[in-house]
C-alpha cells in the first residue's frame, strides 16, 4: 500500500505533493463509498479515535465524527468546557491521559496556532504515547488541512484538475487558517492563487507565500477560475477592521450583480458557514456554480481517506 | 408494508386516522421488543438519524436517542449552544449541510411554532436534501407529535380503547405544545377532550378546537375518565399567569384527597418532568393509577414506530 | 462464576475483601484484553449503560464510556446542565425515567455526599426499577470507589502486593472522595495508611478510621513504600485553607531534590489532573517511578472489571 510520508497531519506545509495527490485519490474512492446505500466499511474497526475540540466547531466535529462511524472506529469526543482543562491541566497531559485509555488517534482543534505540531512533537518524548497519530482539525490562526484538502478535492471535481487554475481566496485573510492551508495546498498542486480583501484584513507578509494581492473584488473575479469567499467572522469581533458589515458586502460580498458583469463563469466556494448578505449573496449561495454543499460532502470523505491513511502508519 | 401518508411527522393535525393507528399498531410490536433480553433490532442499520436540538430536552431527547439505538441506526446528535447557528447561520444552511453528510434523517427540537413544517417545506427546493425525513421533536408552542402519540399509546394500553373516552388536559394549556398535539389526536381518534386551568392560561380560541373549557378542577375530574396533568414550567416564567404557587397548587393540583372525594378511578398521565407537590403531588404521582412511567417506556416504542415507518418512507 | 455480595457498588466501606479481590482478579484479565491489537469483548452486549454526570468529570467519564465501550454495552450519556434537574425534578425521578426507557446500569457522579447510596435505597421502593445497579463515579466529598480500586490495582502492579506495604496520600484529605475511598479499601487489604497535609486540610475526626497522621512531608515519605499527591482544587477555592500555593508546594509539593534525600524508593501515585509544580514537580510526575499513567490505564480495566461483574448480578 501506498503511504503517507508523515505520521500526523498537522498542517498543509509539511505535506509533499504525493502526499496531498494519495489523500486526494483515496478520498474519490470514499465518496463513491458514502454514496452507496451501505455507506459503512470496517477500514478502522478496532482503532479508536479521540475528537479533541477546545473550541467550538459544529460543522468540523459532525464531519470527523461522521468520517469515524463511516470507518466503524470506536470514537470518544472530549470538549474543554467543564473538562480538565479548565482545572489547569497541560494540553499533553491530557493527550497523554487520553492515550493511556489506548485511544489511537486524536483529532484536535484548539484555539492557539501550532498546537497540533506541538502536541505531535511531545508525544515523542513519552514512549506510551509516541505511537499515536494527531490530526490537526484547525489551531487558531494557523492551519487547518482537511479543509485545504477537501477545498482542492472540491475543485479537482468541478474543474477537472487544479494545475494551472487560477483560484482567488476573498475575505478575512489574516485571520483565516483556511487561507493558509489553502494557499500551501493549491500552490503545491500548480494553481495561481491570489488572495483579496481590504488591506486591513490582509497580512503585510502574504505576498512572500508567492501569492499575488489584490483590493479589488471585480479586478480578482475578471482574473479568476474559482472564488473561495471566506465568512467575516462576527463572533470574533472583526468588524473593528471595516467601517461597518454594510460597507464591506458592497466592496467584498459576492453577488450576482457582479457576477454578470464578467460574462464567464466562476466555481463559487466557502467554508461555510455562510452569513447570507454579507460574504455572499442567496442569488450566488444557491447558484448552480456554487459546489458549497459539494464541499460539505467532500469534507466527509477527505477526511475518511486522512483518518484511514494514517491509521495505516500506525500498523506499520 | 402499509405506510404512511406523510414522508414527516411535523405534527399530528395533518395526519389521518390510519396514519396514527398505524403507528400506535406498530409501536405495540415494538413496545414487545424493547421488553425482551435482546432490545435491538437491525430496522434501520445504515440509516442515519441527526438529533438537532436547538433547545434542551433531556427526556425527549434521550428517548429519541434509545429509540434510534435499538433500530441500529447511525446517530448524530447537534444542539445548538455553541454551534453554527450561534454564528448566524439559517436553518435551513444547517439543515443542508447536515443532509449533504448524508444523514438521511432529522429529528428537530425547535424554539419557534412552525419551524418543522417550514423546514420540510424550504429542503422541497434542494434536490439533495429533498430525500430528507424531518420529525419535530417540539416546535415552541406548536406541537410535539410523538407525546401526543405515546399518550394516546399509553391510554390504549392502560383504558383499552380511546374511543368514547371522556380526557381532560389540566394547566398551562396556553404554552403547551402537549396540549394541542393531545387535542388532535384524542379526537381524531374519537375521545371527548376538556382542558381545564386557570383562565389566564386557557387561550381564548381553544373552544374551536371542539373541546370543552372548564376552571374547575373537581368538575373536571368528576367528568373524565383520564387526567393529563400538565407541568408547570418555572423555567419559562409562568408565574406571571397566577398569583403563587401554593394558589395554583390549591385549585388545580391533583392531590389524594381531591382523587377520593370522587368515588371512582381516574387514568393519570403527567408529561414530566413532575413538579412533585405543585401539579401533582406524591401519592398521586406514584399511586396505582398513575401511568406516567408507562408513558416514559412506550415513549420509546412509539419514537422507535414513527422512525421506522418514515424510514420506509426513504426507501421507497 | 463468582460474584459480588452487592447489587450497587455506592462505595468500598461495604465491600468484603473478596469483593475487592475478585474486581481486581477480573481486572486483571480485562487489562490484558485492552492491550491486545483487537480490545472490545461481547461481555454487555444487550446492556444498556446510563453514564448521569450531575458534576463535571472529564477523565472519570471518559473512562467509564471507554470501559463500557470495550464490552460493547449500548451507551446514554445524561449531563445536568440544561437537563430537566434544573427544571427541578428529584434525583429518584430522574433515575426512573432513565429506567423505564429500559437501562440496565446507571453510573453515576454527584456532588452531594450519600446520592449513588439514597438512589439505590429509593429505587428498591419500585418494582420496575429495583433490578437496576448503581455505580457511584463519586459523591461529593464521600467516595469514589472505582478510583479507589484502580490505586490498589496499579499498586499490587507496581509492588506486588498490598499487604503490608505503607501507603501515604498526602495534600487535601478533608475533601478528598479519593483519600477515603483509598483508605477503606487499602485497609481491607492489609496495608498501613498515613494521612499527610497541612492541619486545616486533614478532618479531625480521621484518626479514628485508624490511619496515622503526619504534618511533616519528608517524614512521611521517609516511611512510606507508596505516595499518593492528591490534587489542589482551585476551582474549588482551597486556598483558604493554605497561606498561598508557593508556601503549599514549599511544604507539601514533591520534589526530586525531597526524593533524592530519601536514599530509597518511592512509587508515586496521583488521581489527575495535575497541577505540575504545586503538589508535584515534572521531574516527579515523569519519572520512572511515577506510575500516573499506568493508574488512567488501569481505570479503564478496572471500571470494566465492575461493569462487569454487576452486570452479572442482573442477570442472575
Amino acid at each position: 500500500m501506498e503511504s503517507l510520508s508523515t505520521r500526523h497531519l498537522t498542517g498543509i506545509k509539511n505535506l509533499t505533493l504525493q502526499d496531498v495527490e494519495l489523500i486526494l485519490s483515496t478520498a474519490l474512492q470514499f465518496k463513491e463509498i458514502i454514496n452507496r446505500p451501505i455507506k459503512k466499511v470496517p477500514s478502522l474497526r478496532d482503532v479508536t479515535v479521540a475528537n479533541l475540540f477546545f473550541e467550538n466547531s459544529t460543522r468540523t466535529k459532525l464531519s470527523f465524527e461522521i468520517a469515524e462511524k463511516r470507518l466503524s472506529a470506536d470514537i470518544i469526543n472530549f470538549s474543554s468546557s467543564g473538562s480538565s482543562v479548565s482545572k489547569g491541566e497541560t494540553l499533553v497531559d491530557t493527550a497523554n491521559n487520553i492515550l493511556a485509555m489506548k485511544v489511537d488517534m486524536i483529532v484536535m482543534r484548539h484555539p492557539h496556532p501550532g498546537a497540533a505540531i506541538f502536541l505531535a512533537n511531545q508525544l515523542k518524548k513519552y514512549p506510551k504515547s509516541a505511537h499515536a497519530q494527531i490530526i490537526n482539525a484547525g489551531d487558531g490562526t494557523h492551519e487547518h488541512p482537511t479543509q485545504a484538502l477537501l477545498d482542492a478535492f472540491s475543485i479537482q471535481q468541478s474543474c477537472g484538475s487544479i494545475t494551472g487554475k487560477k483560484v482567488a481566496i476573498i475575505g478575512d485573510i489574516m485571520h483565516s487558517r483556511v487561507a493558509l492551508s489553502n494557499i500551501y495546498c493549491l500552490q503545491k498542486m500548480g494553481a495561481e492563487v491570489c488572495v483579496c480583501g481590504p488591506p486591513t484584513l490582509i497580512p503585510k507578509h502574504i505576498s512572500s507565500l508567492g501569492v499575488a494581492v489584490s483590493h479589488n473584488l471585480i479586478e480578482t473575479l475578471l482574473w479568476c477560475d474559482v472564488a473561495n469567499m471566506l465568512r467575516i467572522q462576527f463572533e470574533r469581533q472583526q468588524l473593528k477592521y471595516f467601517p461597518s458589515l454594510r460597507e464591506y458586502a458592497l466592496h467584498f460580498g459576492l453577488t450576482k450583480k457582479k457576477l454578470d458583469t464578467l460574462n464567464k463563469p466562476i466555481t463559487i466556494m466557502h467554508p461555510g458557514p455562510i452569513n447570507r448578505g454579507v460574504e455572499i449573496t442567496s442569488d450566488v449561495a444557491d447558484s448552480g456554480h456554487s459546489i458549497i454543499l459539494e464541499q460539505v460532502e467532500n469534507g466527509v470523505a477527505v477526511r475518511m481517506a486522512v483518518l484511514y491513511l494514517l491509521a495505516g502508519k500506525h500498523q506499520s
